[in-house]
């Protein structure tokens, strides 16, 4: 397989169980070795009591563009640490698109930057810090 | 009203258009001046490719519990700034508890500990800026 | 020895490497395990161009603070990931306080809250997340 | 002038008021419309009890590259939150060069990624939020 081929099986496996993404109504544009690309439209039930998507919704579609990047290179890794910045509301009926690019990766901690969109707008800056767990995605 | 009698009512009326609280099955455990406390059992829709809570989920239950902290004295308060560690997984079944308290409230900035549990375990900590808009919640 | 005493031990023998926080001005106020208080006037030399404390050095005296307390039990830990929300500006001839307290520690991974206040006023909130190393302090 | 030489006057003007980055022994390596390059040799005094750089002398390379990043299109600036995560260690003798590199910009807020590096080696990886507080630079 090449490196882009190896990134996409990782991501179909990871799919598969990821019913957490599935149920929220996700789908994944793009993956490469260290990037994804994940689009969600905000549903009516994913509205908080502003009138706006839930932070929790942009945090997710963030957190799942980060978890196919992060594990691209077959290499099983997870999530430690979080960061989002919002910068624009996003309402019902928007899609949000989060695109993820690693950053650096040391040893068994990666970085990866991830930008969600709607529209033309930037909605929320998201930084991830992931930790390899030991064995393989596949 | 008593600041605890005014604090439940601004998370009623919050509640009341939360759509996505609801949906995902969170209920308030308790609301003070500063404080909110948020439980959300585990769905088996709500685990990822690797067998435990999809991240969003952990974040979402502590993103409320800040959200009705933020706004309980009656000053409308967005989310501006979110960071979360996770500590240890969650699986299908346990109940978050997330636990906001105010830590600081400087001009129209407060920041926000959230300790999510589940069982005696932390799961994770979160970080929470919140920034006030203009307007009250009730 | 007690608890107390083993943390101010502690922190006495990472003190007398610590030529980073002497050549800064900071004094270790208070040691408990767990837990602890720095403190650093600003100096003129210490000030940006916005005429208020470079950033920088309200995070110096945190991240001291955050070292002494998850060093403070003898287990010899390192920040891992540090995050800093800036509430107010201080300013040359301030004393800086920087007050760390655990939140949680699970495992390798504890996370310190630390508060730097001039004043009566909160100027910035410091969340830390240290890692255990191997070894011991003493 | 042109947004190249904006950006270098911009620097330029606030070097000169920032005692703190040239008592630190900065320099300027570079700056652009959205982006700034800062190095600093690593001093014996900049050392904690781990025999590292201290923490807060890495954060404070990455928040000056920030600063003038954020300032050099003249509208005045300030940081509003900054996250480090610490990948590798820095020691004495190591030249520590950070990189900015503005993420987004909407309305008041600005988002920049700053890499840290010393040889070949990334360092630390830091996101800064800044606010506009009204008025001009120059």
């Amino acid at each position: 397989m090449t490196p882009d081929e190896l990134a996409k099986a990782c991501a179909d496996a990871m799919w598969a169980d990821d019913h957490a993404s599935r149920a929220l109504g996700m789908r994944i544009v793009d993956v490469a070795p260290g990037r994804a690309t994940v689009a969600m439209p905000v549903r009516p039930d994913m509205v908080n009591g502003h009138g706006t998507a839930h932070g929790g919704f942009a945090f997710a579609v963030a957190d799942s563009a980060f978890a196919f990047a992060c594990n691209s290179r077959n290499v099983a890794s997870v999530a430690y640490h979080c960061d989002i910045t919002y910068l624009a509301p996003a309402a019902a009926g928007d899609e949000l698109v989060a695109v993820a690019e690693e950053r650096s990766l040391v040893g068994r901690t990666g970085t990866y930057d991830v930008s969600v969109h709607a529209g033309g707008r930037v909605v929320a800056e998201f930084l991830g810090t992931s930790r390899s767990v030991g064995g393989t995605v596949l």
